[in-house]
Protein backbone atom coordinates (compact mmCIF):
# COMPACT_ATOMS: atom_id res chain seq x y z
CA UNK A 1 0.00 0.00 0.00
CA UNK A 2 1.18 3.98 -0.69
CA UNK A 3 1.86 5.44 1.80
CA UNK A 4 -0.26 8.40 2.55
CA UNK A 5 1.10 11.89 1.24
CA UNK A 6 0.24 13.23 4.63
CA UNK A 7 2.29 10.18 6.24
CA UNK A 8 5.29 11.20 3.97
CA UNK A 9 4.67 14.57 5.26
CA UNK A 10 5.36 13.39 8.96
CA UNK A 11 8.00 11.40 7.50
CA UNK A 12 9.93 14.50 6.36
CA UNK A 13 9.08 16.50 10.08
CA UNK A 14 11.00 13.35 11.80
CA UNK A 15 14.10 13.99 8.98
CA UNK A 16 13.51 17.80 9.87
CA UNK A 17 13.25 16.46 13.51
CA UNK A 18 16.44 15.04 13.42
CA UNK A 19 18.34 17.95 12.59
CA UNK A 20 17.09 19.90 15.62
CA UNK A 21 14.16 22.22 16.15
CA UNK A 22 15.71 25.31 16.17
CA UNK A 23 17.03 25.23 12.77
CA UNK A 24 15.60 24.47 9.56
CA UNK A 25 12.54 24.46 8.44
CA UNK A 26 10.18 22.35 10.54
CA UNK A 27 8.24 25.34 11.10
CA UNK A 28 7.03 25.20 7.52
CA UNK A 29 6.58 21.34 7.28
CA UNK A 30 4.49 22.40 10.00
CA UNK A 31 2.15 24.33 7.78
CA UNK A 32 1.78 21.82 5.14
CA UNK A 33 0.94 18.95 7.56
CA UNK A 34 -1.70 21.58 8.53
CA UNK A 35 -2.85 22.32 5.27
CA UNK A 36 -2.55 18.53 3.95
CA UNK A 37 -5.00 17.54 6.95
CA UNK A 38 -7.50 20.49 6.23
CA UNK A 39 -7.92 19.36 3.11
CA UNK A 40 -8.37 15.41 3.97
CA UNK A 41 -10.94 16.46 6.44
CA UNK A 42 -12.86 18.36 3.93
CA UNK A 43 -13.17 15.13 2.37
CA UNK A 44 -14.65 14.21 5.21
CA UNK A 45 -18.27 14.18 6.59
CA UNK A 46 -18.64 16.58 9.78
CA UNK A 47 -20.66 15.20 12.49
CA UNK A 48 -22.14 16.82 15.77
CA UNK A 49 -21.00 14.45 18.69
CA UNK A 50 -23.14 14.22 22.27
CA UNK A 51 -20.96 15.91 24.32
CA UNK A 52 -22.00 14.61 28.18
CA UNK A 53 -19.25 17.41 29.25
CA UNK A 54 -20.95 20.80 30.35
CA UNK A 55 -20.05 23.92 27.78
CA UNK A 56 -18.47 22.05 25.80
CA UNK A 57 -19.41 21.29 22.11
CA UNK A 58 -17.65 18.35 20.43
CA UNK A 59 -17.74 17.37 16.39
CA UNK A 60 -15.54 14.28 14.25
CA UNK A 61 -15.43 13.80 11.20
CA UNK A 62 -16.54 10.62 9.57
CA UNK A 63 -14.42 8.84 6.42
CA UNK A 64 -15.33 5.85 4.30
CA UNK A 65 -13.66 3.50 6.72
CA UNK A 66 -13.82 5.45 10.10
CA UNK A 67 -14.23 8.30 12.57
CA UNK A 68 -12.03 10.44 13.71
CA UNK A 69 -11.66 11.81 17.79
CA UNK A 70 -13.57 14.01 19.05
CA UNK A 71 -12.70 17.40 18.33
CA UNK A 72 -13.56 20.50 20.70
CA UNK A 73 -15.99 22.57 18.57
CA UNK A 74 -14.89 26.16 20.08
CA UNK A 75 -11.18 25.73 20.29
CA UNK A 76 -11.64 24.27 16.27
CA UNK A 77 -10.79 27.34 13.85
CA UNK A 78 -9.13 25.28 10.87
CA UNK A 79 -7.08 28.16 9.28
CA UNK A 80 -4.05 27.64 8.04
CA UNK A 81 -3.41 31.06 7.47
CA UNK A 82 -3.48 32.17 11.61
CA UNK A 83 -0.60 29.43 11.83
CA UNK A 84 1.58 31.14 9.62
CA UNK A 85 1.11 34.58 10.89
CA UNK A 86 1.70 33.00 14.39
CA UNK A 87 4.60 31.45 12.88
CA UNK A 88 6.31 34.79 11.37
CA UNK A 89 6.07 36.34 14.71
CA UNK A 90 7.89 33.44 15.96
CA UNK A 91 10.64 33.91 13.47
CA UNK A 92 10.99 37.46 14.07
CA UNK A 93 11.30 36.88 17.82
CA UNK A 94 8.15 37.65 19.14
CA UNK A 95 4.50 37.00 19.81
CA UNK A 96 2.38 40.45 19.30
CA UNK A 97 -0.85 40.00 17.48
CA UNK A 98 -1.89 36.57 19.68
CA UNK A 99 -3.09 36.57 23.39
CA UNK A 100 -2.91 33.21 24.89
CA UNK A 101 -6.28 32.05 24.39
CA UNK A 102 -5.72 32.57 20.42
CA UNK A 103 -2.45 30.95 20.71
CA UNK A 104 -4.07 28.12 22.21
CA UNK A 105 -6.85 27.76 19.87
CA UNK A 106 -4.21 27.79 16.98
CA UNK A 107 -1.38 25.01 18.15
CA UNK A 108 -5.18 23.18 19.01
CA UNK A 109 -6.68 23.71 15.83
CA UNK A 110 -3.05 22.42 13.63
CA UNK A 111 -2.53 19.32 16.20
CA UNK A 112 -5.61 18.12 16.38
CA UNK A 113 -6.27 18.02 12.84
CA UNK A 114 -3.13 15.43 12.23
CA UNK A 115 -4.62 13.72 14.96
CA UNK A 116 -7.89 13.53 13.26
CA UNK A 117 -6.41 12.82 9.77
CA UNK A 118 -4.21 9.81 11.29
CA UNK A 119 -7.19 8.29 12.75
CA UNK A 120 -8.82 8.32 9.47
CA UNK A 121 -6.39 6.97 7.89
CA UNK A 122 -5.24 4.25 10.02
CA UNK A 123 -7.16 2.45 12.40
CA UNK A 124 -5.77 2.28 16.07
CA UNK A 125 -2.49 4.03 15.21
CA UNK A 126 -1.54 6.26 18.66
CA UNK A 127 1.85 5.94 18.29
CA UNK A 128 1.81 9.05 14.94
CA UNK A 129 -0.43 11.38 17.42
CA UNK A 130 1.92 10.77 20.24
CA UNK A 131 4.96 11.50 18.33
CA UNK A 132 3.75 14.45 16.09
CA UNK A 133 2.28 15.78 19.43
CA UNK A 134 5.82 16.09 21.30
CA UNK A 135 7.39 17.16 18.33
CA UNK A 136 4.80 20.04 17.74
CA UNK A 137 4.85 21.07 21.51
CA UNK A 138 8.68 21.02 22.06
CA UNK A 139 8.88 23.17 18.89
CA UNK A 140 6.82 25.72 20.33
CA UNK A 141 8.43 25.55 23.83
CA UNK A 142 12.25 24.96 22.09
CA UNK A 143 11.42 28.48 20.34
CA UNK A 144 10.55 30.12 23.34
CA UNK A 145 13.47 28.95 25.53
CA UNK A 146 15.63 29.75 23.03
CA UNK A 147 17.17 26.23 23.31
CA UNK A 148 17.15 22.46 21.81
CA UNK A 149 15.71 19.95 24.19
CA UNK A 150 17.22 16.81 25.19
CA UNK A 151 15.36 13.39 26.38
CA UNK A 152 18.13 12.06 28.76
CA UNK A 153 19.62 13.37 32.11
CA UNK A 154 23.16 12.24 33.33
CA UNK A 155 23.61 10.80 36.07
CA UNK A 156 26.13 11.77 38.71
CA UNK A 157 28.59 8.31 38.22
CA UNK A 158 29.99 7.27 41.71
CA UNK A 159 30.43 3.83 40.30
CA UNK A 160 32.10 4.39 37.21
CA UNK A 161 29.08 3.56 35.32
CA UNK A 162 28.41 6.90 33.58
CA UNK A 163 24.84 6.61 33.24
CA UNK A 164 22.44 8.34 31.57
CA UNK A 165 18.46 8.19 32.53
CA UNK A 166 16.03 8.49 29.58
CA UNK A 167 13.59 11.49 30.67
CA UNK A 168 10.87 12.96 28.65
CA UNK A 169 11.81 16.18 27.17
CA UNK A 170 14.47 18.62 29.34
CA UNK A 171 15.00 22.00 28.72
CA UNK A 172 18.02 23.40 29.82
CA UNK A 173 18.88 27.17 28.80
CA UNK A 174 22.00 27.02 30.44
CA UNK A 175 23.84 28.19 34.08
CA UNK A 176 21.15 29.72 36.64
CA UNK A 177 18.89 29.80 33.82
CA UNK A 178 15.22 28.02 34.25
CA UNK A 179 15.27 24.61 33.66
CA UNK A 180 12.12 22.70 32.79
CA UNK A 181 11.26 19.38 32.90
CA UNK A 182 7.90 18.94 29.98
CA UNK A 183 6.67 15.23 29.49
CA UNK A 184 4.71 15.93 26.57
CA UNK A 185 1.14 13.63 26.02
CA UNK A 186 -2.06 13.59 23.62
CA UNK A 187 -3.62 12.42 27.15
CA UNK A 188 -2.44 11.37 30.69
CA UNK A 189 -5.45 8.58 31.44
CA UNK A 190 -4.52 6.18 33.88
CA UNK A 191 -0.57 6.83 33.28
CA UNK A 192 -0.95 9.81 34.61
CA UNK A 193 1.25 9.12 37.72
CA UNK A 194 4.45 8.54 35.42
CA UNK A 195 3.71 12.29 35.02
CA UNK A 196 5.08 12.66 38.66
CA UNK A 197 7.22 9.68 39.49
CA UNK A 198 9.73 10.94 36.59
CA UNK A 199 9.28 14.61 38.62
CA UNK A 200 10.19 12.84 41.41
CA UNK A 201 13.53 11.38 40.33
CA UNK A 202 14.79 14.25 38.33
CA UNK A 203 13.77 16.17 41.70
CA UNK A 204 16.45 13.31 43.11
CA UNK A 205 18.76 13.96 41.23
CA UNK A 206 19.06 17.54 40.70
CA UNK A 207 17.42 18.77 43.64
CA UNK A 208 13.69 19.69 44.17
CA UNK A 209 12.58 21.44 41.13
CA UNK A 210 15.97 22.20 39.79
CA UNK A 211 14.04 21.48 36.87
CA UNK A 212 10.41 23.00 37.10
CA UNK A 213 8.04 20.21 35.45
CA UNK A 214 5.39 21.87 33.26
CA UNK A 215 3.86 18.56 31.20
CA UNK A 216 1.76 19.41 28.17
CA UNK A 217 -1.40 17.69 27.64
CA UNK A 218 -3.91 18.16 24.87
CA UNK A 219 -6.98 16.47 26.05
CA UNK A 220 -8.75 13.81 27.95
CA UNK A 221 -12.06 13.35 25.86
CA UNK A 222 -13.21 9.79 25.28
CA UNK A 223 -15.24 9.22 22.33
CA UNK A 224 -17.76 6.19 22.75
CA UNK A 225 -17.92 4.83 19.19
CA UNK A 226 -21.57 3.12 19.59
CA UNK A 227 -23.53 5.91 21.55
CA UNK A 228 -21.69 8.89 19.87
CA UNK A 229 -21.25 10.32 23.66
CA UNK A 230 -18.12 12.45 24.45
CA UNK A 231 -16.68 12.45 27.99
CA UNK A 232 -13.21 13.29 29.63
CA UNK A 233 -11.98 11.40 31.80
CA UNK A 234 -10.54 13.46 35.06
CA UNK A 235 -9.06 11.72 38.75
CA UNK A 236 -8.50 15.24 40.10
CA UNK A 237 -8.66 13.41 43.32
CA UNK A 238 -5.58 10.93 42.27
CA UNK A 239 -3.73 14.42 40.93
CA UNK A 240 -3.88 16.04 44.55
CA UNK A 241 -2.24 12.76 45.96
CA UNK A 242 0.27 12.37 43.41
CA UNK A 243 0.91 16.47 44.19
CA UNK A 244 1.12 16.09 47.57
CA UNK A 245 2.99 13.04 47.94
CA UNK A 246 5.43 11.90 45.10
CA UNK A 247 6.35 15.25 43.51
CA UNK A 248 5.53 19.03 42.77
CA UNK A 249 4.60 19.73 39.15
CA UNK A 250 4.72 23.60 38.63
CA UNK A 251 1.63 23.52 36.15
CA UNK A 252 0.17 21.29 33.86
CA UNK A 253 -0.70 22.74 30.78
CA UNK A 254 -3.73 21.57 28.36
CA UNK A 255 -4.29 22.83 25.00
CA UNK A 256 -8.01 21.25 25.70
CA UNK A 257 -8.48 21.83 29.43
CA UNK A 258 -10.67 18.96 30.67
CA UNK A 259 -12.95 20.68 33.24
CA UNK A 260 -12.54 18.91 36.21
CA UNK A 261 -9.16 19.39 36.57
CA UNK A 262 -9.66 23.06 35.51
CA UNK A 263 -11.38 23.02 38.80
CA UNK A 264 -8.26 22.00 40.78
CA UNK A 265 -7.32 25.92 40.33
CA UNK A 266 -9.52 27.38 42.23
CA UNK A 267 -9.27 25.22 45.15
CA UNK A 268 -6.35 25.36 47.88
CA UNK A 269 -3.71 23.93 47.73
CA UNK A 270 -4.25 25.11 44.14
CA UNK A 271 -3.01 22.40 41.50
CA UNK A 272 -2.41 25.02 38.47
CA UNK A 273 -3.74 23.52 34.86
CA UNK A 274 -3.59 26.24 32.76
CA UNK A 275 -4.03 26.47 28.83
CA UNK A 276 -0.52 26.12 27.38
CA UNK A 277 -0.52 29.57 25.80
CA UNK A 278 -0.41 30.69 29.09
CA UNK A 279 3.41 29.03 29.19
CA UNK A 280 4.30 31.19 26.47
CA UNK A 281 3.73 34.67 28.53
CA UNK A 282 4.38 32.96 32.28
CA UNK A 283 7.47 31.17 31.68
CA UNK A 284 9.90 33.93 32.85
CA UNK A 285 7.45 34.47 36.00
CA UNK A 286 7.41 30.81 37.17
CA UNK A 287 9.80 29.41 40.30
CA UNK A 288 9.81 26.74 42.36
CA UNK A 289 8.43 26.11 44.94
CA UNK B 1 -19.03 -15.08 17.12
CA UNK B 2 -19.58 -17.86 20.00
CA UNK B 3 -17.28 -17.29 23.08
CA UNK B 4 -14.71 -20.14 23.46
CA UNK B 5 -15.11 -22.51 26.14
CA UNK B 6 -12.03 -21.18 27.86
CA UNK B 7 -12.77 -17.64 28.05
CA UNK B 8 -16.19 -18.99 29.54
CA UNK B 9 -13.98 -20.59 32.05
CA UNK B 10 -12.54 -17.17 32.63
CA UNK B 11 -16.05 -15.33 32.88
CA UNK B 12 -17.00 -18.27 35.97
CA UNK B 13 -13.47 -17.28 37.29
CA UNK B 14 -14.44 -13.38 37.50
CA UNK B 15 -17.51 -14.73 38.95
CA UNK B 16 -15.99 -16.68 41.93
CA UNK B 17 -13.10 -13.54 42.42
CA UNK B 18 -16.35 -11.45 43.36
CA UNK B 19 -17.09 -13.62 46.42
CA UNK B 20 -13.43 -13.45 47.22
CA UNK B 21 -10.07 -15.46 46.94
CA UNK B 22 -10.37 -17.35 50.29
CA UNK B 23 -14.10 -18.72 49.80
CA UNK B 24 -15.59 -20.66 46.81
CA UNK B 25 -14.03 -22.93 44.47
CA UNK B 26 -11.40 -20.71 43.00
CA UNK B 27 -8.90 -23.46 42.93
CA UNK B 28 -10.71 -26.33 41.02
CA UNK B 29 -11.57 -23.31 38.55
CA UNK B 30 -7.84 -22.78 38.21
CA UNK B 31 -7.35 -26.75 37.46
CA UNK B 32 -10.39 -26.77 34.90
CA UNK B 33 -9.07 -23.20 32.75
CA UNK B 34 -5.58 -25.35 33.06
CA UNK B 35 -6.73 -28.57 31.79
CA UNK B 36 -8.64 -26.85 29.28
CA UNK B 37 -5.64 -24.19 28.17
CA UNK B 38 -3.30 -27.61 27.69
CA UNK B 39 -5.90 -29.23 25.27
CA UNK B 40 -6.30 -26.27 23.17
CA UNK B 41 -2.12 -25.97 23.18
CA UNK B 42 -2.05 -29.76 22.35
CA UNK B 43 -4.42 -29.26 18.85
CA UNK B 44 -1.41 -26.14 17.85
CA UNK B 45 1.81 -27.00 16.58
CA UNK B 46 5.11 -26.34 19.17
CA UNK B 47 7.91 -24.38 17.85
CA UNK B 48 10.93 -23.97 19.03
CA UNK B 49 11.94 -20.19 18.93
CA UNK B 50 15.55 -18.75 18.95
CA UNK B 51 16.29 -17.52 21.92
CA UNK B 52 18.78 -14.32 22.57
CA UNK B 53 18.66 -14.85 26.47
CA UNK B 54 21.34 -16.62 27.71
CA UNK B 55 21.29 -20.04 29.00
CA UNK B 56 16.98 -19.65 28.44
CA UNK B 57 15.28 -22.16 25.81
CA UNK B 58 12.01 -20.91 24.60
CA UNK B 59 9.28 -22.71 22.04
CA UNK B 60 5.64 -20.96 21.31
CA UNK B 61 2.46 -22.51 20.27
CA UNK B 62 1.22 -22.04 16.55
CA UNK B 63 -2.19 -22.32 15.92
CA UNK B 64 -4.27 -22.05 12.62
CA UNK B 65 -4.57 -18.09 12.83
CA UNK B 66 -1.70 -16.94 14.94
CA UNK B 67 1.40 -17.96 17.36
CA UNK B 68 1.42 -17.71 21.03
CA UNK B 69 3.55 -15.37 23.21
CA UNK B 70 7.07 -17.23 24.27
CA UNK B 71 7.30 -19.77 26.72
CA UNK B 72 10.70 -20.35 28.70
CA UNK B 73 10.75 -24.13 27.83
CA UNK B 74 13.05 -25.01 31.29
CA UNK B 75 10.45 -24.00 33.53
CA UNK B 76 7.08 -25.37 31.12
CA UNK B 77 6.16 -28.29 32.86
CA UNK B 78 2.61 -29.10 31.61
CA UNK B 79 0.84 -31.36 33.99
CA UNK B 80 -2.38 -30.56 35.71
CA UNK B 81 -1.63 -33.08 38.52
CA UNK B 82 1.33 -31.04 39.97
CA UNK B 83 -1.18 -28.19 40.31
CA UNK B 84 -3.75 -29.59 41.75
CA UNK B 85 -1.32 -31.80 44.19
CA UNK B 86 0.14 -28.26 45.10
CA UNK B 87 -3.88 -27.08 45.73
CA UNK B 88 -4.81 -29.66 47.98
CA UNK B 89 -1.67 -29.43 49.94
CA UNK B 90 -2.74 -25.61 50.25
CA UNK B 91 -5.94 -26.63 51.54
CA UNK B 92 -4.41 -28.57 54.11
CA UNK B 93 -2.63 -25.41 54.99
CA UNK B 94 0.85 -25.81 54.60
CA UNK B 95 3.07 -26.79 51.18
CA UNK B 96 5.29 -29.95 52.50
CA UNK B 97 6.18 -31.58 49.08
CA UNK B 98 7.47 -28.34 46.99
CA UNK B 99 10.36 -26.05 47.27
CA UNK B 100 10.51 -22.69 45.36
CA UNK B 101 11.67 -23.40 42.72
CA UNK B 102 8.81 -26.39 41.89
CA UNK B 103 5.87 -24.36 43.34
CA UNK B 104 8.00 -21.50 40.50
CA UNK B 105 7.79 -24.22 37.95
CA UNK B 106 3.92 -25.15 38.75
CA UNK B 107 2.72 -21.43 38.51
CA UNK B 108 4.24 -20.54 35.90
CA UNK B 109 3.25 -23.67 33.74
CA UNK B 110 -0.67 -23.12 34.72
CA UNK B 111 -0.21 -18.83 34.07
CA UNK B 112 1.45 -18.93 30.76
CA UNK B 113 -0.59 -22.32 29.19
CA UNK B 114 -3.69 -19.47 29.83
CA UNK B 115 -1.77 -17.04 28.40
CA UNK B 116 -0.47 -18.64 25.26
CA UNK B 117 -3.76 -19.89 24.94
CA UNK B 118 -5.81 -16.67 24.42
CA UNK B 119 -2.93 -15.78 22.61
CA UNK B 120 -4.01 -18.26 20.11
CA UNK B 121 -7.88 -17.75 20.60
CA UNK B 122 -7.83 -14.02 19.92
CA UNK B 123 -5.45 -10.99 18.73
CA UNK B 124 -3.72 -8.39 20.22
CA UNK B 125 -5.50 -9.30 23.79
CA UNK B 126 -3.31 -8.45 26.50
CA UNK B 127 -6.41 -7.62 29.01
CA UNK B 128 -7.39 -11.30 29.38
CA UNK B 129 -4.03 -12.41 30.26
CA UNK B 130 -3.32 -9.80 32.68
CA UNK B 131 -6.28 -9.95 34.52
CA UNK B 132 -6.19 -13.82 34.69
CA UNK B 133 -2.72 -13.65 36.20
CA UNK B 134 -4.09 -10.63 38.62
CA UNK B 135 -6.32 -13.03 40.01
CA UNK B 136 -3.94 -15.99 40.16
CA UNK B 137 -1.17 -14.31 41.67
CA UNK B 138 -3.71 -12.56 43.91
CA UNK B 139 -4.94 -16.03 45.18
CA UNK B 140 -1.97 -17.86 45.95
CA UNK B 141 -0.78 -14.62 48.01
CA UNK B 142 -4.08 -14.12 49.82
CA UNK B 143 -3.76 -17.74 50.67
CA UNK B 144 -0.70 -17.55 51.96
CA UNK B 145 -1.58 -14.40 54.16
CA UNK B 146 -4.80 -15.63 55.07
CA UNK B 147 -6.78 -12.24 54.16
CA UNK B 148 -8.24 -10.89 50.88
CA UNK B 149 -6.71 -8.15 49.16
CA UNK B 150 -8.03 -4.85 48.67
CA UNK B 151 -7.62 -2.17 45.64
CA UNK B 152 -7.57 0.77 47.09
CA UNK B 153 -6.43 2.83 50.42
CA UNK B 154 -8.30 4.82 52.53
CA UNK B 155 -6.61 8.55 52.65
CA UNK B 156 -7.36 10.34 56.18
CA UNK B 157 -9.84 13.39 55.07
CA UNK B 158 -8.70 16.45 56.46
CA UNK B 159 -10.88 18.15 53.86
CA UNK B 160 -13.73 16.28 54.64
CA UNK B 161 -13.79 14.49 51.15
CA UNK B 162 -13.53 10.60 52.13
CA UNK B 163 -11.18 9.67 49.37
CA UNK B 164 -10.07 6.44 48.86
CA UNK B 165 -7.68 5.88 46.09
CA UNK B 166 -6.90 3.24 43.76
CA UNK B 167 -3.73 0.96 44.52
CA UNK B 168 -2.59 -2.25 43.51
CA UNK B 169 -3.35 -5.11 45.21
CA UNK B 170 -3.12 -4.24 49.20
CA UNK B 171 -2.94 -7.28 51.71
CA UNK B 172 -3.44 -6.08 55.02
CA UNK B 173 -3.87 -9.14 57.88
CA UNK B 174 -4.54 -6.82 60.70
CA UNK B 175 -3.02 -4.31 63.17
CA UNK B 176 0.27 -5.21 63.95
CA UNK B 177 0.91 -7.72 60.84
CA UNK B 178 3.11 -7.51 58.01
CA UNK B 179 1.30 -5.79 55.26
CA UNK B 180 1.87 -5.93 51.57
CA UNK B 181 1.65 -3.99 48.59
CA UNK B 182 1.44 -6.09 45.68
CA UNK B 183 1.53 -4.72 42.16
CA UNK B 184 0.99 -7.67 39.64
CA UNK B 185 1.80 -7.20 36.00
CA UNK B 186 2.39 -10.28 33.10
CA UNK B 187 5.39 -7.45 32.31
CA UNK B 188 6.51 -3.70 33.82
CA UNK B 189 8.40 -2.64 30.41
CA UNK B 190 7.98 1.28 30.07
CA UNK B 191 5.81 1.24 32.44
CA UNK B 192 7.99 0.15 35.34
CA UNK B 193 8.45 3.34 37.46
CA UNK B 194 4.23 2.85 38.27
CA UNK B 195 5.25 0.39 40.87
CA UNK B 196 8.21 2.87 42.23
CA UNK B 197 5.20 5.40 42.41
CA UNK B 198 2.68 3.46 44.08
CA UNK B 199 4.92 2.49 46.56
CA UNK B 200 5.56 6.15 47.30
CA UNK B 201 2.13 7.09 47.53
CA UNK B 202 1.46 4.05 49.72
CA UNK B 203 4.81 5.30 52.02
CA UNK B 204 3.64 8.60 51.85
CA UNK B 205 -0.37 8.03 53.28
CA UNK B 206 0.87 5.46 55.43
CA UNK B 207 4.57 5.63 56.45
CA UNK B 208 7.66 4.29 54.36
CA UNK B 209 7.15 0.97 53.83
CA UNK B 210 4.42 0.27 56.18
CA UNK B 211 3.32 -1.90 53.20
CA UNK B 212 6.06 -3.44 51.83
CA UNK B 213 6.36 -3.23 48.32
CA UNK B 214 6.65 -7.06 46.34
CA UNK B 215 5.01 -6.43 42.97
CA UNK B 216 5.03 -10.11 40.92
CA UNK B 217 5.75 -10.13 37.39
CA UNK B 218 5.24 -13.35 34.94
CA UNK B 219 8.09 -12.41 32.54
CA UNK B 220 9.73 -9.69 30.40
CA UNK B 221 10.16 -11.53 27.01
CA UNK B 222 9.99 -10.19 23.54
CA UNK B 223 9.22 -12.36 20.76
CA UNK B 224 9.96 -10.87 17.38
CA UNK B 225 7.30 -12.12 15.05
CA UNK B 226 9.07 -12.20 11.88
CA UNK B 227 12.69 -13.57 12.90
CA UNK B 228 11.29 -15.49 15.61
CA UNK B 229 13.75 -13.93 18.09
CA UNK B 230 13.04 -13.75 21.76
CA UNK B 231 14.85 -11.13 23.82
CA UNK B 232 14.34 -9.95 27.46
CA UNK B 233 13.71 -6.38 27.86
CA UNK B 234 14.93 -5.16 30.57
CA UNK B 235 16.47 -2.24 32.04
CA UNK B 236 18.72 -2.48 35.20
CA UNK B 237 19.89 0.90 35.40
CA UNK B 238 16.83 2.57 35.38
CA UNK B 239 15.33 0.40 38.11
CA UNK B 240 18.39 1.19 40.24
CA UNK B 241 17.28 5.03 40.08
CA UNK B 242 14.07 4.33 40.55
CA UNK B 243 15.00 2.41 43.98
CA UNK B 244 17.21 4.74 44.83
CA UNK B 245 15.11 7.85 44.27
CA UNK B 246 11.83 7.32 44.67
CA UNK B 247 10.72 4.33 46.63
CA UNK B 248 12.34 1.00 47.90
CA UNK B 249 10.56 -2.09 46.61
CA UNK B 250 11.47 -5.16 49.32
CA UNK B 251 11.57 -7.55 46.97
CA UNK B 252 10.55 -7.98 42.87
CA UNK B 253 9.06 -11.30 42.32
CA UNK B 254 9.32 -13.05 39.16
CA UNK B 255 7.71 -16.28 37.98
CA UNK B 256 10.50 -16.06 34.75
CA UNK B 257 13.25 -14.15 36.06
CA UNK B 258 15.17 -12.21 33.44
CA UNK B 259 18.85 -12.24 33.70
CA UNK B 260 19.75 -9.05 33.44
CA UNK B 261 17.46 -8.62 36.82
CA UNK B 262 18.96 -11.27 38.51
CA UNK B 263 22.42 -10.15 38.67
CA UNK B 264 21.11 -7.21 40.39
CA UNK B 265 20.65 -8.84 43.49
CA UNK B 266 24.27 -9.56 43.26
CA UNK B 267 25.13 -5.92 43.32
CA UNK B 268 25.51 -3.34 45.84
CA UNK B 269 22.95 -1.87 46.83
CA UNK B 270 21.08 -5.38 46.45
CA UNK B 271 18.05 -5.21 44.15
CA UNK B 272 16.66 -8.14 45.12
CA UNK B 273 14.59 -9.41 42.38
CA UNK B 274 13.57 -13.56 43.39
CA UNK B 275 11.19 -16.27 41.88
CA UNK B 276 8.16 -16.04 43.38
CA UNK B 277 8.24 -19.20 44.59
CA UNK B 278 10.73 -17.73 47.69
CA UNK B 279 8.14 -15.69 48.84
CA UNK B 280 5.69 -18.07 49.94
CA UNK B 281 8.64 -19.35 52.23
CA UNK B 282 10.46 -15.87 53.10
CA UNK B 283 7.05 -13.82 53.52
CA UNK B 284 7.48 -13.77 57.67
CA UNK B 285 11.24 -12.70 57.22
CA UNK B 286 10.47 -9.72 55.56
CA UNK B 287 11.20 -6.44 57.49
CA UNK B 288 11.02 -3.02 56.29
CA UNK B 289 14.27 -1.55 55.76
Amino acid sequence: MLRHSLLLLFDELKKQVRKGLLTGQIGDVFSQIYAESLQLLSSADREELISRVFGKRYIAFCGVARGSRAINADLFEPDVTLWTQLLSEMQTGEIVSFNSDQINRVLYSLAISFCASVDLIKEGDQQTPGTFFQYFVAFIVAWRLGVEPTTSIQILSIDQEDTRLPTDFIFNPGPKQRKFHVPIKTSSRERSIMLWAHQKLIDGVYGVERFMGTPVMLAETKLDKASREVIEICLPEQWRMYQLYIARLKRIYYLDIPAAYARLNAEFPPLEVRPFGDFLFEWKDLTPG
